[in-house]
């Protein structure tokens, strides 16, 4: 007979809590975390070192469909930058509640570090410098986690009003339904960074 | 004598004290906000329709501090763009909690459909069809935020380990302490933006 099964406490497990949390509240504590594990938070401690150790736990999990292409030093940068973005957008796109704190805290997972090396590494081939390898990584960064945001986005992301003029309601009225909308807006804007990034050679 | 003071319930302190709970807690709820406030939730109905106006507020709280130029359509329509994409990204990082938010509601306040109108009359005289003037838009729209959510990042956004390649330690090393260096990845990236768009004509 014994006690009813309970599952075992796992950094697993403390993890899908705060993300549960964030994702009904914006945010999470470790008294809220512990609370909705129904454990004391000293417990949590034998299982997880801080919130610090959490949120990298909700940054693997916000990164773990990011799927790096072979690394192939002949194949195009661009070819090789645009299909990191758009895997990472995916990826970011199912967890649009975690990403502002994702941004206030610095990164520390594999996963995350992994695809930053991928990114480096080919922007240095390409000629980028190392100052602008990081401005070009933090453009990317900036704009596929806002086009995460804009997944999330609802249908018409801009409502009519008397206060629209004609040139805004003639773009607004070019918007497909999501999510195609964003998709498409997605694509375009990674061809006019493409075009515009350029290695200072 | 009388009742000590108290302030008077208004859609301004029902605003405040909505975005001091996003704040704490990255959210907001009508209960939430009426009990921060020690009123009866039915008694925010008297200065709010609903939830959704009180985002508005927030929007416009979040845009107050964009500042439009005047129009003059001699002006290179880069340098227009620029001063909005600038004036946009600083008041909203003001703000970062508020972003996932805002971008999950649909636009309807007055500041923002102004500066919407502003960027559509710009783009549109520059040559842009209205298909690429809503694609250029929401890019604008995802790069600002996702770079106004860089400014609250770490002064180190990335932490060193073992497994940052020699690549991404070089790029890394070249990071100025914050606000410099978000500041002058945003130069960088509205550059580079800015390169790139180019009206299909």
């Amino acid at each position: 007979m014994g006690r009813p099964r309970t599952p075992l406490l796992s950094a697993e497990r403390i993890a899908e809590a705060a993300l549960s949390l964030v994702q009904s509240t914006g945010g999470f504590t470790m008294p809220g975390v512990a609370q909705k594990l129904k454990v004391r938070p000293s417990s949590l401690y034998n299982h997880v070192s801080s919130r610090d150790e959490i949120v990298e736990l909700l940054r693997e999990r916000a990164m773990s469909e990011v799927e790096l292409p072979a690394d192939d030093p002949e194949r195009p940068w661009r070819e090789v930058v645009a299909d990191i973005m758009r895997s990472y957008r995916r990826s970011f796109a199912r967890y649009p509640q975690l990403i502002p704190l994702l941004t206030e805290h610095a990164v520390n997972s594999t996963h995350a570090i992994t695809m930053y090396n991928a990114l480096a590494v080919t922007l240095a081939r390409a000629g980028f410098d190392a100052a602008d390898t990081l401005r070009a990584i933090t453009l990317m960064d900036s704009f596929v986690l806002g086009a995460a945001l804009d997944v999330a986005a609802p249908d018409e992301p801009w409502q009519s009003s008397a206060q629209v003029g004609p040139e805004l309601a003639a773009a607004l009225a070019t918007g497909a339904p999501k999510p195609q909308r964003a998709d498409d807006a997605f694509e375009f804007g990674l061809a006019v960074l493409l075009r515009g990034l350029r290695p200072a050679l």
